[in-house]
């Protein structure tokens, strides 16, 4: 049954003439009061009559990889926030969920054409996918999350900047007394866990900490991938473990448990994206809180500029550490079949390393 | 004499009533009409009634150690940018020049406050400035030009993305032949200077080109920084030198043409900015465009994002190499006192490398 203006007046408990108000921008009510008016109605699903007229500026996400439909999801707060900015601007916005088959049968630009859309947020794509030769000349305004495209200046790439994210974790770390930092990204070949090995080897450089290539891996972005780096993590003596997820990190944790080490006393951990889950893991887990509803927010702002002759290239959105239970004081532990060289680089027993990396 | 609506009529050769139009937002003229009217408004110092009432949005242009005045001066266009965005939203806009004594003396969020500002664009400063240290935790959205605060979710950094740039120089130089490419840089301790040095070494390695210390230096964002080491880089066999700014270019080919070489046939020469003056030069100048009017439109729509919870950290503008006639096909030259290594890396005669050094 469609939303009404009641409806919204009743969740947010003001008179429907107020809600009445902020849906038409009447001057008389503060902007704060507006955009709760706005936000709301687009989260219980209004739309506007005014909103449906506008067709000259019909917007699309396109999502792929990524479920949305529940809270829960990480897909939730990205489309929502697209769509209470496109809101604001009265843009209409379709969200259509795409496939790599989808993608070859068919072509970007006629997609975008046949269906009058003027600009396109993508979520969830990977370099691999059919459109992205595509998108190395169209002319539609587009915004891609989380993968960079070099060439066109209609394409910008929007993130999160995982260099601050790699930053807040590691000083933290730092604070606690921590030095043997392990890392634990996700997939390899993707532009984040790329950016993140990068900027994780580059910082703990910065702070001179010891760098060992066994100690700075890729698995998967599933909780599965712990179970077989973590034991080599432990052995190689680290005292505290990143990962490229807060899935990634809920496997971690079980794997240090069973291997009888307790989290935060003998190892800490941190993850990446404060998914809702993460608050109640066992112990609640600190993790990098990615903005999923600035990163919805900030590509409807995007586009607009793309829209009007602002090549944006790469914006990001500023990453916040959230500290909860999972980090805690250093607790020196016994280093094993481990030579510190002088120049605090540890290098492993090459017999060892052999039987690490295959 | 203040500016009506029949001035700007007769500048853009249409009937007052169109601009009428374009001014109050009318639906029945096209978009791109009224984005000129809107734009050619601004620039010729048109305001419209609407604007002057809507305090609640006051924002600051503040500016230093450059000249906006006139249209061949960089801060031109990014003010003028600005205020087409800022006029399209309604926000009135003061632009403010400023010193180091002005900001010791009116700490800047008294200055904010004291003058209704909701937000400010801070061009032209240096990380010595005064107001650095408090922006570390101001509460005012404020976008700052080539400079980057890394802790404060309020401030975000815009520039010219460097990165890209550094590739589009060096790839261009690549397709004509050139291996041996020096780098006259602006002044240390710049951050778009840092950064650009960081991009020219990373891509350098990137193309397996080989790099030299001699031919990497800092000079001055001025053309007399050439004549110190443009005989260096010759020396060295550089057949192409790029430079920090179209200045530094100018006097890099004032100094070639003092050796007796000639550009483009003895030596390729790129600038940065594109000036007005860069196709004026002898030869035209091969440059990176800055997009100065997207560097103040984008700072208003950066401004609209950190204004609606949108924690923007680095949003960076594509740059553009505009090929003229400076840059041609390599010409090898005699290279004197050095020796290539078989990894590509040269390395100067220790003598001559503290001669140049110092």
């Amino acid at each position: 049954m469609a939303v009404t203006i009641r409806d919204i007046a009743e969740k947010l408990g003001v008179a429907p003439g107020t809600v009445s108000k902020g849906l038409n921008g009447a001057k008389d009510i503060s902007e704060s009061t507006r955009k709760l008016i706005l936000d709301t109605a687009v989260e219980m699903g209004y739309t506007t009559k005014r909103a449906k007229k506008a067709v000259d500026h019909r917007l699309v996400l396109f999502i792929e990889n990524m479920r949305y439909d529940t809270e829960d999801l990480f897909g939730y707060d990205v489309v929502l926030g697209f769509q209470q900015v496109a809101n604001q601007e009265n843009w209409p916005v379709d969200v259509v969920p795409i496939t790599p088959d989808y993608q070859k049968e068919n072509p970007y630009d006629r997609t975008m054409r046949a269906n009058g859309y003027i600009a396109s947020y993508l979520v969830g794509l990977s370099l691999k996918d059919p459109w992205m030769q595509e998108l190395q000349d169209t002319p539609y305004p587009t915004v891609l999350l989380d993968n960079y495209i070099g060439t066109n200046r209609n394409v910008c790439s929007l993130s999160t900047d995982n260099e601050e994210a790699m930053n807040l974790m590691i000083s933290h770390l730092i604070s606690l007394g921590h030095e043997k930092i392990a890392f634990l990204d996700g997939s390899a070949g993707s532009l984040v866990s790329d950016q993140r090995m990068q900027y994780y080897l580059s910082t703990m450089r910065r702070y001179h900490l010891p760098i060992n290539p066994n100690m700075a891996v890729y698995g998967y972005f599933v909780s599965d991938a712990a179970k077989y780096h973590v034991p080599n993590f432990v052995e190689l003596g680290a005292t505290a473990i990143l990962c490229g997820n807060d899935d990634i990190a809920k496997g971690v944790i079980e794997s240090l448990n069973t291997l009888g080490l307790k989290v935060p006393e003998d190892v800490s951990v941190i993850g990446f994206d404060d998914m809702p889950f993460a608050a109640h893991l066992n112990p609640p887990l600190t993790t990098i809180r990615q903005d999923r509803l600035a990163l919805g927010r900030a590509a409807a702002y995007s586009i607009n500029a793309l829209l009007r002759d602002c090549a944006l290239s790469r914006p990001q959105l500023r990453p916040e550490l959230v500290v909860r239970k999972s980090t805690a004081k250093a607790r020196p532990r016994l280093v094993t079949k481990l030579v510190e060289e002088k120049d605090s680089v540890l290098r492993v027993n090459p017999s060892l390393y052999e039987t690490i990396m295959r």
